[in-house]
């Protein structure tokens, strides 16, 4: 490959994790408004500081886990294939469990490709880590939320992650037991959403509902956010930082594909709100704009994982059955489940990145991904003949739930038990703000 | 051309377009902040919901109107020159009146270039489509609204971008009727801004004014915004991501004459803040900080049109002009006409992008443009030698006045004897947000 | 150099240039979240109108003060050392004090490089010139304001500035004087930061401290922004934007450093953040976000200047004691010096600044910087075995101290005497915003 495209990848991967980290402002906004005044500061502190404590657990000790065994990224090819299958060669550490190396970033500290996969990696790890702050909102204590970030980016997140990208079992499916390409995820459907939207569900599981969710005569409460304006705006602040977020997985900006990979994005996101919006229109007489932003939301999370792998009209079909299932989840969750998800986590990132990880076992047309994971041929899915892709997007989707979940569980218990996960009721009452942060939000002039 | 200068092509069309699609984040909040809180999630949701609605509709019919019978786009050649030297060739399908093909994306549905143009075309669709929801802002049902959502992406903006981007008959005006390069537009001032500011007229003329504005005694009442900051933040969103509006419009990177047009769009929006504030500060005695919001817009609708083809010089001229034509227009829409227009977009984006349209005849200086609309030569204005360029962009600038408002008109008449466009005064009296959103911007902690 | 590396070069300019201008947001977002909401228009309004206010005057005479006696800038070389070492050849126009030429652009007013340096030096006296309104905000009138603009943008950021990057003394201390290569500050701790933070500093001071500040009993009132959300959104902003501010100023991507820079962008400014809560968490026992964003933004104001020079290791060290710094900072000018600064300005850019400028005499490793500012070999610091460096560093900051506080002070006592800096105790007492400004932020429904 010529050095100009190597340039281009660098600034392309660059430009990408830029956006990346971005939507962390978007997550900081929808989170926040979607809760109450007087637990504000919290929320928006619980999304600003999951980034320096995330980057700093995964420089220290995350990126070694996920991509120390894995010699193919330093490359940054013409393409992600490339980089992917020269990655499957190495594999991860311990028969595929974990990487182990690039700790602290002491090795070859100014190897460029190996600092932008960092950054890359880090603002992907940064984006599952944050999901769970939603779920867990408004009654979680601060200490237990750091500590929290601290094994989310240095252990949870790196050992998943390294099965499907750092050449783990995950993505040697393919090369050791013939399923297709492996665990395929484009973007993060399972690697980033489950992961982030299962942990959040555990959290949310661990700590309880909030006072006054699920009252004693089995009435549910409603709990409005406090700025519904603020969570729209961190919607579309997602939905823009979302094409670096799957565009800039090619890890090649020489790579055509990326034009593909940002109209799949649009318009899985933009059938996904329009669905959600159509069906609680339809049903609950009021087109619903936290419905329509959870919609747009779970569009993106949905086409994640398939982005490369699609044609654009299978991305709208991919959008309305998340728009769909999202508007199911939020309430299956709170109703049937009772759980008490203030932001509807759970629904967008789990539910939604469970079918997104499916949804590429169903529709990837063969276009796309020739040699992925070390497998001839490009990648397709049960309706353009090979099944066998399904059953590994379902033994990785099913992986994430039967790994992620109980360790996200235990440990949560385990915290719970050692330091206590909770406030007290009285703080809870109060506001997290005061007694927590020992600030307010919207202090009187 | 070689390999590598079509992927960064590319890369900037992707880029550029994730910063236009950006700019409906701008939009939402100079909208929401420049209306009241008890209508703050309906403005907000029309700026939300205008994405998914309006993607959705220009995927289905209305980029194949605009860009059916346009083969030159998929060059991504060495700078837009080329592509719309061969686009003129193929000229609109029907006299060039409309194209037709490319219907859902399901020709050639990855290719790089094609779907790089759905991109960039989808996100300027959506500008335009979003400038009435402020000038309509506070009283239109949102059924009303959705379908209009549908009319603008799919019929209305794609015919009159066809007639000048999509190889129609303004765009022939130069080859057919020998007046300069035809109708140039180079980054929507009359495609883009016209067409939303007039439609954005027609609406609010249709509509009506909201109750309280125009009192029966003859005076206007002052109906302030509820959150002037909110205002003010998303001006600079804009100015942000008008950046890749412009300079994106080259639809090459490697084209170095997107340096011209950054800076060009800078100091006109610049020019155009310092020219309005001046205006407003010597007449009114205040630095009215939305008059300097208003000044900056209208710098950056009116450099638009014209940002490739005149000097930096020119460009703040152009913006000084804008600045203080937005100051009084404001003030003529209001006063004498009587439109009650709740952000001022008409007099940004209407009279601001008819500005732009006409200065670029004025002001082109023959540095660029050679082979546009297959005219050979560069493109000239009327002070550097070529007076019948100046005549095609009168005709443009006209029969964008001659067709895109009468046909919103009727399109505005039409539905509201249909469904109904405005919600009863009780419904305005008491907000829009809980009867038509059924949700509150603000609940009480 | 190939061609396509100059395209490349090119947008990579312009796009790192929009991310710094979108920091303006960021600014603004910060200093109103951190004053009262009765002076929340006048503070928005002037991060607002210093944009336009800035370029103007920029344009006009700034740009000509800063470069015109550089030749090295327009070649837009592989890397920035081309560029820089060609500079040096030129220097400044007077004995190195300020360059001549290129006012209003008008001399080859569409060559790419000139204009592309334009936009990038643009943006960056704009950071310099809008970090005062946040130490002098909630008292300044506007019109001296107005003043101030045009005076740092024409006249004070310039002439520092073309000494460290336009070819003047400060970059010749390495061939005149034998001081390593210079003052080297990649880009802009001293430059941008520091002279933001020190004529910050003078303006508190002559200022004055807000009315109930400092009270007669000797205690300190503590007066909380209207927005805490606001200030963190805003840093997050800032943060983001950051990495066009660092990764631009190689004015090159095709320069594989722009990895290490981004890389170390985040990690000092993680490490700052996460040092800054653990510093007031174990102190005042309160996770203070306010802190947290204020070493968040220490940690990026200190790597600014050494970032392409340093490794990922050293960054971190960095960010820690600009973390550690910016705690103590903000208390000793509030309690020991007396001085009150609304945001903290004066410690984030002006104490960080400082930290940065030395910092890349300590810790340059000798992997980057050939031929910087003419002198042979890499840039190493004192640590890596250059003493010569480190005392270029401390020439470098202590001219900033002396040439730019003094003479910042000079012209605020100037413009005191004629016109007047502080609005009456009436104007204060009420709030800037309807007697300066004619308007007031959040008006009730």
């Amino acid at each position: 490959m010529a050095e100009h495209d190597v340039a281009l990848n660098l600034v392309w991967v660059l430009l990408a994790a830029f956006l990346v980290m971005f939507m962390q402002l978007g997550f900081a906004l929808v989170e926040t408004g979607s809760t109450r005044a007087k637990n504000a500061v919290n929320t928006m502190a619980m999304n600003m500081f999951i980034y320096p404590l995330g980057v700093m657990g995964f420089w220290l000790a995350g990126y070694g886990l996920l991509a120390g065994g894995h010699p193919g990224w330093p490359s940054l090819g013409p393409q992600a294939t490339a980089a992917r299958e020269i990655g499957i060669q190495a594999g991860g550490h311990l028969y595929g469990l974990f990487g182990w190396g690039r700790f602290a970033l002491l090795s070859a500290p100014h190897d460029p490709a190996n600092l932008a996969m960092f950054l890359f990696s880090a603002v992907f790890m940064d984006t599952a880590a944050t999901v769970p702050t939603g779920a867990m909102a408004e009654r979680w204590r601060f200490a237990s939320f750091a500590v929290y970030g601290l094994f989310m980016s240095m252990l949870l997140y790196p050992l998943y992650a390294n099965w499907v990208w750092g050449g783990g079992w995950l993505a040697a499916l393919g090369v050791n037991w013939g399923l297709g390409h492996g665990h395929v995820d484009f973007a993060g459907s399972s690697v980033v959403h489950m992961t982030g939207g299962l942990t959040a569900l555990a959290g949310a599981i661990v700590l309880g509902p909030r006072a006054g969710k699920f009252r004693r005569d089995g009435t549910v409460g409603a709990i409005p956010g406090h700025n519904l304006p603020m969570t729209v705006v961190g919607t579309l602040v997602l939905a823009f930082g979302w094409f670096g977020f799957n565009a800039g997985s090619t890890l090649a900006g020489a790579d055509p594909r990326i034009a593909t990979i940002a109209v799949n994005t649009m318009l899985a996101s933009c059938a996904g709100a329009f669905t959600a919006v159509i069906a609680v229109w339809t049903t609950l007489h009021k087109p619903d704009v936290a419905m329509a932003c959870n919609g747009l939301l779970g569009g993106l999370v949905a086409i994640t994982g398939s982005c490369a792998f699609v044609s654009p009209a299978a991305a709208v079909l991919i959008g309305v059955v998340a728009g769909l299932l999202v508007v199911r989840a939020v309430r299956w969750i709170e109703l049937r489940f009772r759980v008490d998800d203030p932001v509807g986590a759970v629904a967008v990132h789990g539910v939604c990145g469970c079918w997104g990880a499916l949804a590429l076992g169903l529709f990837a047309d063969g276009t796309y991904g020739a040699g992925w994971n070390g497998v001839a041929g490009p990648v397709r899915g049960l309706l353009f003949g090979d099944p066998r892709q399904f059953v590994a997007q379902l033994v990785g989707a099913a992986s994430n739930l039967l790994f992620v979940f109980p360790v996200a569980f235990g440990f949560f218990k385990l915290t719970d038990r050692l330091i206590g996960n909770r406030v007290s009721s009285e703080v809870e009452q109060s506001g997290l703000d005061p007694s927590e942060m020992g600030s307010e939000a919207y202090p009187p002039g």
